[in-house]
């Protein structure tokens, strides 16, 4: 049966996640050079934030569609929860209530979910922390959710402007929060280790003053633009 | 004489504060608990936020009502506050400046003030943080201010969305920042007490494995409501 | 040749830096207090956060008018900074890209700069911090930039609400981010020294239980004001 | 039996309206005016505007507190407007969803409601607009809503901003959005009419040609500030 | 060749549009009424509005993914424009450029296009508005742009917060900016007409004074619930 | 005596005016050609928006510097304002205020003024249109103002995030609003003239179904930036 973008009522059981491997190498790289090899796109929108310092996630994700003031799907998804996913949660409205909190934690990490990407709000952000239950959510706020109305788990979703399939590798970090489709998830990830050594190589001229400037032989293209130096 | 809400110009000297027991143990409690033992009242918006990691508050409060840009109504609320005190200021507009610094500081710690609540910007943050004077605010702003126009002191106020009375309790931590009616302090506080037991027992099950969903039979509400589990 | 504001195409490489020891003294105060010493102006808009706590930066700037999306000039940019200099960077339109990162940092580094202020975006936030290159920023984002079209630098510019010519002395702590003009500087930073130690004598009054409404003798204006106490 | 604010779960019957004549009164001038005869108090926020240009309101409140993403409650309120009465809905949380749309305007209209203000969102406007039923709202939003969840009707809220009482008058128009207490709605109306009256004399001053430094007598204390002229 | 969400560097020439029929019926029928008939999904975010009052659009979605500043993909876009399709853009950032005016809108006018929706900013907008040239967007913005870094067109995309294919039909009104699947465009038409003339019979019961509670038989649950009545 | 930018407590009565010549022939431009005459620069934020639709200024900047909440200096601007002149005023810091109503616009209109652009709140909006004196700001808002603080007239000020001197010329319609340096208020109203010329031509074309592909070349660069055409 196939199953729409945002539609809801919907578990889906069997989903495709991304090879192991791929996440493992994956895991390696920062979220912006991540986003560099996937030719600059996948980003959520900035507003995203870890929850605490250091945070750091990367995993297969479980999608969920919430509905406001509403986080029944949350327990839902955590039966579908596997060791190595990522909840990733989005609302059918913008929304920040407290969606999860630190019971919601214990059982997801009981399931080996590796942390929760959520377009809402979280609470008991000080208890997260002592359990090293890592969140990137929009806001920190107590309000509390009823569990009255069906959303979704496992169907595509948008997440803070990010588009994301059950099973897409989500990676994130203090630059951000990334998506990475499955199927093409071990050739980003060699793409981020080549751009990571090339980085390498670049760092050392900098730091010698060699300048941008000439590194990128960038005098000639900005003359032609016309760029003038004056006294 | 009675004092209406946002009165302009009137410092009311007498005013009933919470129960001290109520109030001590309501601080052993946090914001999410005492949320969910208000029955999800008494919030502020989620815009407001420690101004350095770890800043807790539990006191009853001295409101203010400040004008924009003007800080006057800080020094007279300075003399009003108690051992206990949590000075909480709103202001007659939306203005960010930072009404108040280590200096003021200072002053309410010498009066035994336990921190401040404000709808609006504060500076000096690393001397308060070295103070150890906790604050949660909307913004941090150096931006100074006049003491040219007359707010009040102790006047009914809505701070950051949430109406309180002076004498009523207000509690903030990472979570956020709820007010407690000073005439049920001790009746939330016991509900949050027994709120709590409850979530420990939750907790060890949740560790233990056992899911929400069985925990709180949902599975046939979930099916009343049309879930569909699909493949 | 005349330099306008916002001017497009322009590099100018000779500009006057405020004078050495004029910027070492302002380097010794906090930017609320040099703000208060510049009559209440200069400040940036409160948004312009640091990327770590406990970043601080004083230096001259080296101004830079990016195109969204777009971070060529900073590359610019590079070659024009001087030992002591800070980047100061806004964008000819709303733009939260990350237009820097740890390789521009290093070639920053390189050049002897302070650190960087940005109306927009900055990435790899982690090793900007190991590498304790201070920047305050609109937005941490991880979205890469192109070097495609003309901006400026060293041309007079509007960097988060704040005029600010080439070669003025640019201050930023946890408080924000403050502009005092190069031709102003040591007088500034004078005026700062001189309320700081104003601002000494006060915090022992206050610490020992003397209210504001004493030490700035408000008792009297306030009642003229109308400010009526009840009980 | 005592309704507290925010409380959930209750309906009142019973309210104390403003007298009738001073609604009346009130109806006669601006949201600016009134805010001023009221000591510049009682306004809601500035986001809270027309779905349609040339819109008013003033009638005595009924108010309603809504969950989000949830409009049970402005069908529980239905039944307690009377010919005169304005719906007034706040919601426990942040929410933007369409609470309100053509058919419950049909219904408030066949109860004689003058109108709606709702710190939150509404649909239909097109036919809301042809209806010629007035609403002021934060949003405009397709989204619709489920009715799963208690909240109240006729209790003290906070909306916008604004705390408000159930009988309160509240008067919308071009400028915003003001409450003026039912205990003093005369009084107000009174305050406001003189005001009105004295703007008519200033207002043919001002077009004569005589300046508010002359008609205000600022000249003087305008020296004494250290307001300087210079050429 | 298989075309990813947000692919930079694509223009993919043959899409399936909806079909002509479904799209005329659709364009019956209000956003919020094919919102609802869609299961309460497909909605933009409210921040997208008309550029002029009464705008209205029903068409086929030509999507555009567009860089900061930058609005090269317009006139890549105008080629793949028939008679009929709407052109749907949507940035890889944030950004609120001028990406569109009257130039581009009489291209597109030559080319059949019935509108654009756009996360975006646009200008010219009397001129749109007297060449009656419906626009749906985020911003008003006379900030022009370049033409120098590729994008995409007829690749999926996410445009203020909704998912969208080429050729799925869009529609806006006054209400907002709803998506719906081209293969279910005809399924979503026919359920729109079922609620609309549903509404019909709702709104004259409404207008007869019938209300919610029994026309909806809410009282029941409502009091099990726990809905008290208070006087 | 130089008057440098923000300073506080000064009114500059000699400025130099742009050319009435120039002025006149800016007044037949949108603010968009205009924008791009000036190299794309010097354009307010987007948020400053008319209070009523078809407002249009252009006309010479009286400068004005407000405190938050007070409208002091805008009754010492009225006397500063000579015909043809626009006030144009900035507040030290964000604040959205009403800072001006209908007397205020009937003393400027006496004045000859042609009508103002605020970065702030106005009020009497419905006076305001019926009287035709046209207004641009950021929010329109009752909340009224004192006159207790002073600012300045006719300093250099940052308004909306644009930089503008004294006798500039400022430009607002529909699409925003623009300043224009008095000393190439000329040269810029020529390259609009030749601008607009410019697009009369394009404008044919387009209509007669060229694409700007071919209009402008583009589809050379196109294929070396590596654009695919795929089916």
């Amino acid at each position: 049966m196939a199953v729409t973008p945002n539609q809801l009522g919907v578990v889906k059981r069997n989903i495709l996640r991304a090879d192991a491997a791929a996440v493992e190498k994956l895991s390696r790289f920062g979220v912006s050079t991540i986003h560099e090899a996937l030719g600059r796109s996948g980003l959520m929108k900035p507003f995203m934030r870890p929850i605490y310092s250091g945070a750091k996630i990367c995993g297969t994700a479980v999608t969920v569609l919430l509905q406001p003031g509403d986080n029944w799907m949350l327990h839902v998804a955590a039966e579908q929860l596997q060791p190595g996913d990522v909840a990733v949660a989005a609302c059918t409205t913008e929304n920040a209530d407290g969606f999860f909190g630190d019971l919601l934690a214990t059982s997801f990490k009981a399931r080996g979910a590796r942390g929760l990407v959520i377009d809402g709000g979280v609470r008991d952000v000080d208890t997260l922390q002592e359990m090293g239950f890592p969140v990137f959510s929009k806001a920190i706020h107590a309000k509390g959710c009823i569990k009255a109305t069906l959303g979704s788990v496992n169907v595509p979703i948008v997440c803070a402007g990010a588009f994301i399939n059950p099973g897409d590798v989500v990676i994130a970090d203090t630059d951000g929060v990334v998506v990475v489709p499955a199927a093409i998830a071990q050739q980003v990830a060699d793409a981020a280790e080549a751009r990571e050594n090339l980085e390498g190589e670049k760092r050392a001229k900098f730091a010698a003053g060699v300048l941008g400037l000439d590194l990128y032989k960038m005098r000639e293209p900005l003359e032609k633009a016309g760029l003038k130096y004056v006294d």
